[in-house]
């Protein structure tokens, strides 16, 4: 019988008990083993388990440990990969029919990063096909259930990483974010999660879905446990065309304990208000308060033209998508979701100056970020309009109207045309007990700043410590 | 009677007559307007002179020197904009038979720079229609001739400035650098031209060719005058997307005596030596000994794949300059140049995906950047394959074959597309008195080194001493 009593901890607490040889790196393995065994059935968060090979990693760190070479806090500690991060040997979906026996011959170099660092694949987690959507499911592995409620979604396209670690069937995972995929799973599944500056973490051995746009990020329970996520997986790498050359930073030293100095503006623009559920408001609107009483100076503020740079973003992934695809989708057409197959097709029939003229929205904000960015260190927002929509709900009801509930990521999509950092952090529970969260938003590389004002929030609440009786 | 002996002195040479009041900024101005009347009926340098303006900003400047306000090297200077750099009541042609009457209700930010250091416009300089190609020009203004041979091109698009500047019309002028339209018709003419590194210089009130390639830069006798412009015209500018919120400098203080210390690329690519005359390639040589004998550690170094930038930048020049003639070329075809006409209107049959291709490309280009200057702090290359064509030639004869007289850009262009910093200073004459060049290439936002080598370089020969006779 596993140690029961771990499941639910964070990657921090962990750290600690197997730091001191209290816990071995093998008891914490069969723990979320047998965690995830009995839970998976209702959640369908993986599309591939590696137990075997978890055992084996496990005792790998043991051993290591034993011998008196501790790596650090991520040293035996079980990631969730979402299936698209190339696995060497283990098969690679993207949630897909189409690569649904695709092995790679290397590993994804976060994956090799994070496995530097003492971690290694506990599985492969569902997610939306090729990341192209929000709830949308491929009918071949299904979609996850909310560990909140199981009659609710997770939020997409990191689906599965979003499920299994609020489950507990694994302390952290890794997602990737074109338009929220990790903000937004993380937001309607109660934990933290983190899309960096665009750049900071390699893509390479990442299936693309928007090459301009594409993110990889961590969820864990804390914001503590991203800081420690990032300074494994930070690094410049050449072999993706879009990696940054930054220096390194610490962020779990850069974690504060308030927030004074810092100078934060509350976006008012209407894109967002429009569509956000009363019950959010009101949870935002607490957390305004919140960052304030701990030091903050708060004052409204508006990007404008939000809709535009959405307009901008679509037109960008759609054909940015098709590029990637192009060979494949007239091969086999029909092994394509059918709403993700529209998506690409669509990409045929755009020309380069619809393209071109996207860019150049695109670094018109890049100009009005810069000039909010001399004003204000963050911007905070909420991370998604409403709590997670009942699976069987295509829209979600608004004070005024109807929002189709695929728009989850409508307020997180913003924050990526740019490359901004944003972290998501719970900031209360619906009446129905369903989480509720807010971003904060920097500029490109203030990482850093991001995640240590997130975590002062955090640790100010106690929202982040609540996990799904399941 | 003028003053001839103002006559191809440099920037630098004027401003010392000036700032001393030996000489008269009303004196220069008389001075060039005197020759620019002499020459321009052999030369048609020219689409607009502002004689009134000129000798109204140079009775202006008169009297604020006189009253004690000297603003600097630029202060009484006349300048020669290329006809794209929007200039308030004056019109603005762009080169084109559509726009021959627009007259813009503003200055270009880059001309207001220039004012605001006491420079002014001496007239609008012929270019290609559009600045899109390098020797072909429109029916309605003709093109420019070369002031050292007749009979021979001045390279393109900035054709009017290469031809003013270097035939003493005026002793600096601006041009737009695409491909290479400021560095080629500096090299052909015998001149130094520098492109800025990518948004180091506002576009805004700069008629586009290909936004994300589009650079502002000037020609003179002299990198030292290069420099002093620079120093006027550099400096965020919220109102061009492109801008880069980067550091002052100080480019005259970086100018440098020698080159010790720095380690520098000699480019060795196929893509360059296949299509370079020797007498270029003997010139060429010469230069690099040279930069050997001042200090710098030359070596051997190969880009690699410029055949495949130059492809992607074919795609995204089609791209982008149909977007922005987009409504213009459906409402009158016929007004277009028909070379110009039908690179524009392919753009009409690109889809986005191709350009999605070209951009990554790019990237791809970034990272190999990335690394070659870790190794290198600069690159050098000839700056055009061969001399001045003649005007007749439709081909350059090459020991192996021929080389379409266009494609005076082919080493100049494929440093646009990752907006490196290059400046293209003469390094010979040829056997027919045809200046030759090499150009020096850095890293993003090294302009100072770059500029300050090219110094170095630059003031070890004679060549920018030499004026043709006309």
């Amino acid at each position: 019988m596993a140690d029961a009593s771990l499941i639910g901890m964070t990657v921090a607490e962990l750290a600690k008990l197997i730091q001191a040889k209290d816990v071995s790196p093998v008891a914490v393995a069969e723990a979320f083993i047998e965690r995830t065994d009995a839970t998976e059935p209702q959640l369908n968060a993986w599309i591939t388990l590696l137990p075997d090979e978890t055992r084996a990693a496990a005792k790998q760190a043991e051993a290591e440990i034993a011998a008196g070479n501790y790596k650090g806090p991520l040293h035996g500690i079980p990631v969730g990969l979402k299936d698209l991060f190339w696995t060497k040997g283990v098969r690679t979906t993207s949630g897909s029919a189409i690569t649904k026996d695709f092995v790679p011959s290397e590993d994804a170099t976060v994956v090799t990063k994070l496995q530097e660092a003492g971690a290694y694949a506990f599985g492969k987690t569902n997610m939306v096909e090729y990341a192209y959507g929000g709830t949308e499911h491929n009918d071949l592995y299904g979609a996850p259930r909310n560990p909140w409620e199981l009659g609710h979604v997770t939020g997409g396209s990191s689906s599965g990483s979003g499920a299994a670690v609020a489950a507990g069937q694994v302390p952290i995972a890794l997602g990737s974010d074109t338009a929220g995929s990790v903000r937004a799973p993380a937001a309607l599944c109660g934990l933290a999660g983190h899309k960096p500056t665009y750049g900071l973490i390699s893509r390479f051995g990442v299936s693309p879905l928007s090459w301009s746009m594409d993110h990889v990020g961590p969820l864990a329970h804390t914001v503590e446990d991203v800081a420690i996520a990032m300074n494994a997986m930070v690094g410049y790498d050449p072999r993706d065309p879009g990696s940054a050359n930054h220096p390194p930073e610490d962020y779990v030293a850069a974690l504060r304990a308030d927030l004074s100095g810092l100078r934060i503006g509350v976006l008012e623009d209407d894109f967002i208000w429009d569509v956000t559920v009363p019950e959010v408001k009101a949870a935002f609107e607490g957390a305004v308060a919140q960052l304030t009483s701990l030091g903050a100076a708060a004052e409204g503020v508006s990007v404008g033209n939000l809709d535009r740079i959405a307009a901008a973003q679509f037109t960008i992934t759609t054909a940015e998508a098709n590029t990637y695809h192009h060979e494949m989708i007239q091969r086999a057409p029909e092994l394509y979701h059918p709403v993700v197959r529209r998506r690409i097709e669509a990409g045929f029939f755009m020309p380069a100056a619809a393209y071109v003229q996207a860019q150049r929205v695109r670094a018109t904000f890049d100009q009005r970020y810069n000039s909010l960015f001399e004003t204000f260190d963050l911007l905070v927002a909420p991370t998604t309009p409403s709590p997670a929509p009942a699976t069987s709900d295509i829209n979600v009801r608004l004070p005024n109207g109807e929002m189709p509930s695929r728009e989850t990521v409508r307020l997180t999509r913003v924050f990526n045309a740019n490359g901004l950092p944003a972290i998501s952090v719970p900031c209360g529970f619906s009446g129905d007990g369903l989480p509720m969260a807010l971003q904060f938003v920097g500029k490109r590389f203030s990482d850093a700043t991001v995640i240590g004002a997130a975590h002062a929030y955090e640790q100010s609440t106690d929202w982040h410590k609540r996990r799904p009786t399941l």
